[in-house]
Formats: structure tokens, C-alpha cells, sequence
């Protein structure tokens, strides 16, 4: 066994594909969001324009973020120093909990280092805490919910992408008295499609199931406080455990999830991706609690946003650019194959001091490769019509496709 | 099937055993670690000395830590806003990790959001990676170790802790040309041991075995740059993968693993723990840097710490207090009831103010509870006395047993 040899060739099976990562080193100029720094890997600094951030907002840069943290750093230090239960609990995270029940209208609400542990955490845990439970999982849900279904070690079904009516054929074939849970996402960040909550929720009732609902590209920028999509729908009752995260939106960084205090507390109890691990450093708890109460009243932010998203999507169909489908501020620009997708992104930053990364497998299917730009309320029409002129520039040039 | 019944009765479990846990909800004074406040479930706020953090040298209080992190912030704002991929790597992640290879003197370091993400990401992922691969892993490993385990979906053995006779027992049974990774850590959290190092390398190479080495407990604490015990043991080279936390000595947040280049490249590649998550906040990268760095050099402070743990442990015994075997600066006492455990820590808070947390299951097996105290170089020999004091106190009180 040379195992040198097997890196190497997992490595090289990445390349063959094109879709080796290469991570652009940034470092954004605070204040003048979204532009950044770029160093290239020659060494050379230039000035880029963001546009794939999932700051959404630029709260990250927001003063009311960043000077609560330089404050919470002087006064209690740089990390928490331990777990949750042993030393590493501060009233900063007490109040944060308290902050994200309030904004979901829950009971409590749970803190973790980040949106990928609250989703494998929490339900890998259900599946400990409820004998038999049997999940049933849209068939896009992220990379995190998926490790967490897999480790509830229970039985599972996969639904197809927000067909209600296959989830409830396949919840009328499982065991009237089973534990169920439905997991799903209120905005797919990819393709920027919502889940049909109202439907889900529903079907729950009908089969007695629990529901988990990610909304980790949506708290913050739907729902008159921020709430998400389940708050714009009125709906956030009747989804049993919303998951949420501290790093986009908020621009900060954690995850969580809010729900019953019973369940809270369990998972609290149980979950070891909660209970064994250093928690989030006093600081960021501080600013995102900054940040998620900031937007609590903040809506001009949103809709300046949502203005912005449409905008973009108006402005690439006039230009016949093939901008895909999505009901939500994420843009996705279809390119189909990996290899030109990095072609692309590579001319536009080089080229016309543009970063949007490519986005290729595992991060979507194979054959949907894509472009997905996020614009935030700090993208300004000087930056639309740059990144138009510069699209049709280098459409032409690599004679990308048109049409999605 | 009543939901929250079962959330309620699983938690009504936890508290019949005795071990329901209640975080104390402190917050430190910088500049004055380990004095904190600590806010009483009445709302009160009293000044407590805190015995059992993690921040082992009071790292995450230091100037060239804090001043760093608050430097980052002004100069880049909050959150990094996206994953490593998607616009969420700077130049303080690049930098970190380049800190992190010259530490362990390998090619590569690779960060994640937490030490345990960092276990079970990178097991995991080598489960995958290294088709029939065997894992042979330590009985006392930590959760997050087991969670990569269990994660990579492969044939495993655990060997009886710190048993190397038996790990080869378990080696010289699997067939030779099938890949293996034999997982362990060099201090033992809650008991203070230390894994043989030598012996197991020795076993790998006779077996073609890699060799996956926790030194969360270790990193910044141990060695003459604080490479850990297998840099104090002169070890490193033969170690392949050396996994650490920025969130304990270096008193920050976050995990590393460092190794060969080729390897990191492929973990980097495919480990959806990685990929899918937004990355470290950049301040949190930036001070972790500045805290390497100043440990590299700043053996004093190592050699400090080690003298406190060997003067508390004397005076326990001493005391003829329960002290348990440790070869580290891990001061385990032995109580071995949860319930007691409770008690004693409570009387330890409410009437001495003096905070260290009963450690019961799951994190050490059933009876086996203990209290654990961690005293750093800013433990003053005052504090020695009030803790000694204190603990007499309360032996005396609640006729804790003498012996282990």
C-alpha cells in the first residue's frame, strides 16, 4: 500500500475532472464592502470586486458588528477557553440563545460553532433520541443535513426536490406509529428555489411527523425581522425545529437551532458534536447577537436587497445571458461543464478584477456547473454595468452557451 | 408517538442519573484570567476563580492575541462571509496555516472551524479516500475521533487504551496490503496520560500502518516550540498526521490537521466537513497566528505551567486529597458519583467561589466521575491555599471518599 500514491491519485482524479479548487486569497477592505484585496499566487496584491459572498447583507462589515466584538474581545478575551459545560459559557452566548428563540418565536434556541454541525448534529441526534425514527429527506438538502441522516444510523428516504407528492407517498408507506421526521431547506443556495413549506407542514400534521427546516440562506433576509422564509409565510409555528446560521446574513459565524424547550434540551443533553467542542469564541457570540437584533427592524436592508437580486436577474436576460431560475436573491449563471465554468471565473478576476467562484461537483450535480452571484444592497449600478460589459466580453471570447 | 414526551423522558434520564447539566454562565475579566464573573441563576454576579478552563497559559487574555484579533476586525470586518472555496479564504487563513506546517515541520496544515470537525472530518474522510481501509482506533479516543470513525464507514478495531501489545495483536490479524490508520492522542483529556508515541509508530512501520495522532491537549503546551508531545519526544517526523486545536493552549477557536502535502490536498479535496462550511472568522485566524507564534518561542511559559500542575498535584496529595495518576498538567480528583460530583462542585461555586465543573458521564465512564482542575501559570500560590482550603472543607462536609 502506498499511500502517497492513493492521495496523489485522489488528487488527480479531481484535476482530470477540472474541478481542482484553487482558493482566491482575499482580504475584503472594511467599509468599502464588496471590495477586496486580492493576492494572486505570484505575490501580487490587486483590487476585485466581490460578488459570491454570503455576507448578503455586508453585516460583517457593519459597525454596530464589529466594534461589539472589538468590545466583547477587552472585556472577557480572544476564545472561550472551554465547552459549554465546562467554563465556556458566557452571558454573551446566554443572550444570543435568548435572541434567535425571540426571533423565531420558540421557546429556545441552541448555539454551534457552525451551520454544518447544528444540521449533523441535531439530527444525527434525533435519531439516537427517538427509536425508530425514519427520516425523510429532500433530495437536495446540503452536504451537512445529508452527515446527519447518516449519522441517525435509522432508516431514511429520500424525496424528490420539493415534490409533496412523492414525500407523501413515501410517508404513507411507513409505520402510522413510527417517529418521522422531514427535513428540508427553506432556500436552496444553489439554484435559489424555496421549499413548500406550508405543503410539508401540512403533511406532517396528516402523518404525525416532525419538522426540521434549514434556513440557513434565508434567516435574516426574509420575514419582517429577519425570521426567514417560515416568518414571511407565517408558518414559523408549525415547523418544529428551524437551523439557522451566524455566518451569512448575520456576517458572523455559529450556527443554531431554535424549537420546543423539551427538544432544545435534549439535543442540549445528547448531541456530541454540541457537547465536545469548544465553544464559539465570546466575541463572535457578541456580534451576532449585534447582528441578528440589528436586523430584528432593519427591513429597508431586505428589501434593498430583494430590489438588488431582481434587478441583477433583469439586467443578465436583457444582456442574453443565461441566468437559471430562482425565486430568491441567489443569481446562478449556467455554464454546464466544469472545466470552462473555471475558465470563466478565471478570466473575469483576471482579467476584469471580478471574483465569482466557479461552481462545480460536489458542490452541485455534474452537467449543472455554474456562476452564482450574490448581490448585496453595497453592489451599486457602476458594478452592474462592469459586470455585465465584462460577461458578454468573455462570453464571446470562450463562446459559453446561452441558454440554460 | 408523543414528541415531546420522548424529548422530555430523555431527559428526565439525565437527571435521574444525576448528571443533568447546568452551564455556569461566567464571563472573565481580561487581563485578570482567571478571575471571572460568574451570574447566579438569581441574576446575581459574584467574582469566582476559574480551575478548570482550557486557555491552559491564559492565552486567549494576552495582548498580541487580543490586539490582533481587534487589528483583523478593523481591517477586514466580522465573518470571513463564505467557505474556503467562495470567497472565504485571506491571507490570515494562508498565513495560519503556513504557521501550523512550520510547527509540526510538515508540508502542509489544512484549518477547519473546530478541533472536532477536524477529527471527524479527517478520519472520515480517509475512510473514503482509502478504499478497505481498516481503522484501528485507541478505547479512550474522543467523540469527535469516534464520530470520524463511525463516519468512515470501514472495518475498525479498537485496541484497549494505550495497550500496544494488543493494537499489534489486532495489526498482525488484517491482512497486510489492506490500508490502515491506526488513530490515537497523546494526552488523554480527562485522566492526564499519554499515548506511547514511539511504540505505535514502531507498529506502524512494521505494518505499513498511517499513524493519526491527537494533540488537542498537547499543542502549544508541550516541546520546545510547542509542537506537542511528539515534538518533545522527537516524534514528529514519524507521526503522518498530527491534529490540533487553536481553542485550548492557544486560546482561540478553531482545529488544524498537518502532514504531507499530498494528503492535506486530498482532505482539502474531499471532506464535505471542509468544503461545506464557512471558514474561520479571519480575527479568529489572525490571533490564532499571533498565539502560535508567541508560544514558539515562549518556553517559560510551558515550564510554568508545568510546575503549577506538579506543585497542585503535591499539595492534593498532601492534603490526602484523591488525586489521580497523571503524567501532565490534567489534575483529576477523584470522586466517582455524579451525584456527589454535583455537589461538590455546587459547594465549591456557592460557598468558596471557586469554579471548576463535575465532570461526569458521557464525557468519562460511569463511575469514574471526577472534578478536574487545570491550573495555568496565573494560578498565584494564594489561589493554591483557598483551593486546598476549600476542598478540605468540603471532603470534610459531605464525607467525599479520601481514596481513588
Amino acid at each position: 500500500m502506498d499511500y502517497q500514491d492513493a492521495f496523489k491519485t485522489a488528487v488527480s482524479r479531481v484535476r482530470a475532472e477540472g474541478r481542482y479548487r484553487v482558493f482566491a486569497n482575499l482580504r475584503r477592505y472594511k467599509g468599502q464592502f464588496p471590495k477586496a484585496r486580492w493576492r494572486t499566487d505570484e505575490g501580487d496584491v490587486r483590487d476585485v470586486t466581490v460578488w459570491c459572498s454570503n455576507d448578503y447583507l455586508g453585516m460583517g462589515q457593519r459597525a454596530c458588528v464589529t466594534e461589539t466584538m472589538k468590545q466583547a474581545i477587552d472585556d472577557v478575551g480572544a476564545g472561550a477557553g472551554g465547552t459549554r459545560n465546562i467554563s465556556g459559557t458566557t452571558n454573551y452566548h446566554v443572550e444570543l440563545e435568548r435572541s434567535l428563540a425571540d426571533l423565531h418565536d420558540k421557546d429556545a434556541a441552541l448555539l454551534f460553532t457552525s451551520g454544518y454541525i447544528s444540521n449533523s448534529a441535531t439530527i444525527g441526534t434525533l435519531g439516537k433520541i427517538l427509536p425508530g425514527l425514519i427520516i425523510f429527506s429532500d433530495a437536495l438538502n446540503h452536504a451537512s443535513m445529508i452527515e446527519g441522516v447518516k449519522g441517525a444510523k435509522c432508516e431514511k428516504h429520500v424525496w424528490r426536490h420539493n415534490d409533496v407528492a412523492h414525500l407523501e407517498e413515501l410517508l404513507r408507506a411507513a409505520p402510522l406509529d413510527a417517529p418521522k421526521l422531514i427535513a428540508f431547506e427553506s432556500v436552496y443556495s444553489m439554484d435559489g428555489d424555496i421549499g413548500p413549506i406550508r405543503e410539508v407542514c401540512d403533511l406532517a400534521d396528516k402523518y404525525n411527523a416532525l419538522t426540521y427546516l434549514d434556513e440557513v440562506h434565508a434567516v435574516g433576509l426574509y420575514g419582517l425581522r429577519g425570521g426567514g422564509i417560515a416568518e414571511r409565510e407565517g408558518l414559523m409555528d408549525r415547523v418544529d425545529i428551524i437551523e439557522g446560521t451566524l455566518g451569512k446574513a448575520y456576517g458572523v459565524m455559529g450556527g443554531y437551532i431554535a424549537a420546543d424547550g423539551d427538544l432544545v434540551d435534549a439535543i442540549r443533553s445528547f448531541a456530541p458534536g454540541f457537547i465536545f467542542t469548544t465553544s464559539l469564541a465570546p466575541a463572535l457570540a457578541a456580534g451576532a447577537r449585534a447582528s441578528v437584533e440589528y436586523l430584528k427592524s432593519a427591513h429597508e436592508l431586505r428589501e434593498a436587497h430583494q430590489e438588488r437580486a431582481a434587478t441583477l436577474k433583469q439586467r443578465l436576460r436583457d444582456a442574453d445571458l443565461p441566468v437559471m431560475d430562482s425565486e430568491t436573491h441567489i443569481v446562478p449563471l449556467w455554464v454546464g461543464d466544469p472545466v470552462m465554468c473555471k475558465r470563466l471565473s478565471d478570466a473575469l478576476l483576471d482579467d476584469h478584477g471580478i471574483y465569482v467562484q466557479p461552481i462545480n461537483y460536489p458542490t452541485v450535480p455534474r452537467g449543472t456547473e455554474r456562476l452564482r452571484f450574490t448581490p448585496t444592497p453595497a453592489h451599486s449600478d457602476a458594478m452592474f454595468d462592469e459586470l455585465i460589459d465584462a460577461l458578454q466580453e468573455i462570453w464571446v471570447r470562450f463562446r459559453a452557451r446561452r441558454v440554460a
